[in-house]
């Protein structure tokens, strides 16, 4: 019997995004789950799929409940490369974790590959492309319904990945982790984004390593290549859900808050809601969030678009919309914040008069 | 046959604060639950238990690995008076969930009641212990560890909870949510402290409403109150996981970013450590947090006090302490970054530069 | 001939202050004259008097022309212990620039004098009290018209010197650089007043150290102190033009930017006005300023309480009132703020992200 | 008999720059004597000359002692179009104060205008030079040293300047108030350069408009296109004393602040010495302040650059090289502030933890 999923049983991907659809991704697993205890930083890989998959699954069903229309498998560095012989179990628990939670919404689910240790080192063209094929063949096997190449700091890489992605004959997504200033080798996002649409993705796009305003100013840039390339592609964000106004060219793993004391930088929900708008007026329709990115960021997400895409996520019954749930609160102070231009006007303070607004990053 | 734990199958709490352990409370549920999309901000009604028990279960899991010795029943407000007729399926689907997460460590059950929605407006000793009683019959049936009474901010109605707690024989701990100020009526803290003492309960101190250092303050007031009056009680702190210096005596609902803006203000782990640590040397045993604190949060907690302890809980297989799992980052200076003193002298950013870092508090 | 001046030209300070005139002090010249390039920091002394005496002189009549009632000599400082053999003519000279200027407008002349340099290590009263002598028999020869000590941290010290200034007849005023928390000795601001009233001093109340809103508080406990003693006192403000809410116990000189990184924290106009007006509210009539008061925030003082005084300062005819000056500008966003409640509400960026919003005292 | 000064009496402007002397222009006239009480904000005209010469006098004075190796006559707006009948004789006068004071040591005196209130409304190219005309008149009659043409917003009303200027055979400076953005015409800092250059400007530069750090960024990119365009000409600096980070286009006077609530972006001393070093680095060899510049920030550049210049100005004889004159200070951890790397590493607080660090400016 062919797995659950696949072809016929739910709208893919690009027929959704072909019609219009706003289709909207899921958030961090890095960053929630080393919060949750299940995954260690600086390794940042994702064992916990087979070590504790009640946690892993737990976090997809937040997403689902708040809307997110993307399961993606939790096998970020789930290579040979970074993982030895656990990759191929981590990939395959990743695929029925996405799968089975998938299955109880209207969720799709994709398999996602991000760049390798080894691309730094040695533009080993042929090794690294081994690699991604290793992961892809559990995809396949699996049958999810569409691949992402995401965190890529280099468009070669990323190119690398798209090539093979594009040989299983599913939808590719491609995000890049770069900001306006472009990929490590100067490369600038108009030219990373046609280069990846030359290669054949289907959406393009950015993740990571900025925050909402900073890669929406990435995003534009890539979107303006694409047109004077003549290019078509579906545009895809995933950004921080951390404030980053003050990244150098490697983003936020240079800040010195990075990864212990971010905590002063998470975006609030309406924060989002901003983020949320500004990518879907800028023409971007698949729309979430990495590092940072927690169930309420996404509800976030979709609680701004819902007029658009005509509902609400099953988490909205637990949110009173722009702070609605309020009003009946004893106290008439808070009462008064049961409204949308309060919040949306709040400039929150962050406590911390000890500490500064802004900081250097290390390189 | 009798429910599964109760006295013999585990150290009792007054046994082992008696014995000058430390024992470690668990986080916030309510704000964690609803950033995952389980409870609604303004009810703050803990019905997810039995609508989503699956959600409830992973975050006991997740504080019991971040090493917390106490479930506490997820039945904040469950009484008659905000809940109606569900109140009673509540408190005894959170007494399972809490004694099936504490069957898998070495935890407590704590059976929690708060204070109630009608004090404010009638001072009506008989009904409000009478809703106490029948929170405490759930408890006593499903065979807790032992009881608390948290969140009062009427040392009165304390007073009144810990009377009606203490009629089933089992340890009662009571927590108030003032500040230095003193509860709504001018109590002070120490007075507070002296008559929840007089009124026998075994562990005493204040949870919620105030940030680690403000708690601190609260804390040595209450203290000291307990040393002029020559009596003897285990102390006990559950302080937010926010910075709240600039709170005034309501506390930090009367911030303007309650409830849907402090991010900002969310305690990093090195934060906590240093209230941990703070507590510890101030002599309370009873350490856990409240709204704002996740599991890592909880973990640093345990973490900080292993020494004391002599383990480290079971999330710390997955953290390196004071960040030693930077150390084997490809960048010099993240890995310069794995370090104790880094840690303890980061002053972190906000990324907001058009915040200000303390707020008026609305009353 | 008798110097100019002295009884019978002009109201007294007391008939001034009796009749419930508002006093308008003058503001610093320590600070202000080592940003022109007359005062060195570290040493604060007034040679500058003999030395470049046009510069203070100009100086004074800046403090005139913006509205102040009393021309202070500049001889902080200038006594036998600080200053050698040098004390006299600096203390003659300084006379005669504060009766020049004074001459130019309606303005008293006050001998001021400080604590002395010896008290920390030897309270030695005989000598301390000749040093004071040594200072008022050159006010006395040149005819001040009231008497000033000021900046005592101790107020044993204090009261020395208002008993060596009460033996030559003339009004004595007396102010303490303390804070909410005492002098240096532990003496409440309260007993301190009541102190300095019983020794004979005409007027009370504190200078330097510590900014407007923590002055304000000490104010208050004076004023507590001396309505609590029975004590019948005018009270006088000198304090900081700086913000300085994260001050210790010794005042602003422990915070890590004294001397010489002040100017994030010097109050606008707009702060000044504000001081004023709480000032009054709260009784005090002898209104000026100390350290970082410029000659514009002497003015914001006059204008402020124009409606009690009946009348506006020269300065004022560079000022249009409460920013009005810029309804002419050609850009209307700048026409915009040509409002009072523009400037009251206004919160000031430090154009300073990577600083923080307080500081630690170094003590 | 000619006038005092002029040629053969002292070195002339070019013949300093020539030989690779560094020249320190003057401070911010129109601020510091509006903070004095001699000049009405919003007006910005300087009729205090004629009206308060002794107070003009005294500025000039202290910016001589600072370091000022040039007066420059106060002339800002003191054409017919914005002070009618009185413009004569306000130059006149200003150009007697300067010279009086210059003639108290090595300076020079350069006589100054600057854009007109009508170019914005009327290009009108022979009204506009006409205006330019009379001012010069008097210069030429008073014999000033030099001229400069500052606070241009526009290059085409700048180059006017230069070609009126030029008429007259003295060395032309000429300053633009613009970012790196370019005029308000958009024309690139580089190509203003250029055409200032190829009308026959013998100094280029900045002034006012943005803070020290924005204006390097403009002075850099001037400097490049004259060296992509073969031209040479001496380089001048003259920013603000304000901190400017987050101005748009139109600089300072778009931000919230400006012009009453400026306090908190006043660069320290230490500010200006990294300023003075960076402009030095660059190439800028007249380098020196506007708006904000107080004479102890004049002083600083003189410190800072006294090593290239082999002497101090008189004022450093009240202070000591980064705070060297608090060694004697009898607490020890304000002795331990006596040193350089204690004031070039210190972030300043700002006192005001309500306010934000910074603004968005208004257009």
């Amino acid at each position: 019997m062919a797995p659950a999923g696949g072809p016929g049983t739910k709208k893919g991907i690009l027929e959704r995004l072909d019609s219009g659809q706003v289709v909207i991704g899921d958030g961090g697993f890095l960053l929630a789950l080393e919060k949750r205890g299940y995954v260690k930083a600086g390794l940042w890989t994702p064992e916990a799929v087979c070590e504790h998959p009640d946690a892993v699954r737990q976090l997809h069903m937040e997403f689902l409940r708040a809307g997110a229309d993307v399961m993606q498998t939790f096998t970020f560095s789930a290579s040979e490369d970074t993982m030895e012989s656990k990759w191929e179990d981590v990939n395959a628990a990743a695929c029925d974790l996405a799968r089975d939670v998938a299955g109880k919404g209207d969720a799709l689910v994709a398999g996602g590959i991000c760049q390798t240790s080894i691309y730094k080192y040695h533009k080993d063209e042929a090794r690294i492309k081994k690699l991604f094929r290793q992961q892809i063949e559990v995809f396949v096997r699996k049958n999810v319904d569409f691949l992402i190449a995401e965190y890529f700091e280099h468009v070669e890489e990323a190119v690398w990945a798209v090539e093979v992605l594009k040989e299983v004959g599913k939808p590719v997504a491609v995000t890049m982790c770069i900001g306006p200033e472009g990929d490590m080798c100067g490369v600038a996002p108009g030219d990373c984004a046609v280069k990846l649409g030359k290669a054949g993705a289907d959406i393009i796009g950015v993740n990571c390593r900025f925050g909402p305003w900073t890669s929406l100013q990435t995003m534009n840039l890539m979107k303006a290549g694409l047109g004077a390339a003549g290019l078509r592609a579906h545009l895809m964000m995933q950004s921080l859900g951390f404030h980053t106004p003050d990244c150098g060219k490697g983003g936020f793993v240079d800040l010195p808050e990075y990864p212990f004391g971010l905590e002063p930088r998470v975006a609030t929900r309406w924060d989002i809601q901003k983020y949320a708008r500004e990518a879907y007026n800028l023409g971007v329709r698949y729309i979430g969030g990495c590092c940072g990115f927690e169930p309420y960021h996404i509800r976030a997400i979709a609680e701004e678009l819902a007029p658009e895409r005509g509902f609400l996520p099953p988490a909205s019954e637990k949110h009173g919309s722009w702070g609605s749930g309020l009003n009946m609160h004893t106290k008439p102070w808070i009462r008064a914040r049961a409204r949308r231009e309060y919040w949306e006007n709040l400039q929150p303070a962050s406590g911390r008069p000890f500490c500064p607004s802004l900081s250097k990053p290390d390189a």
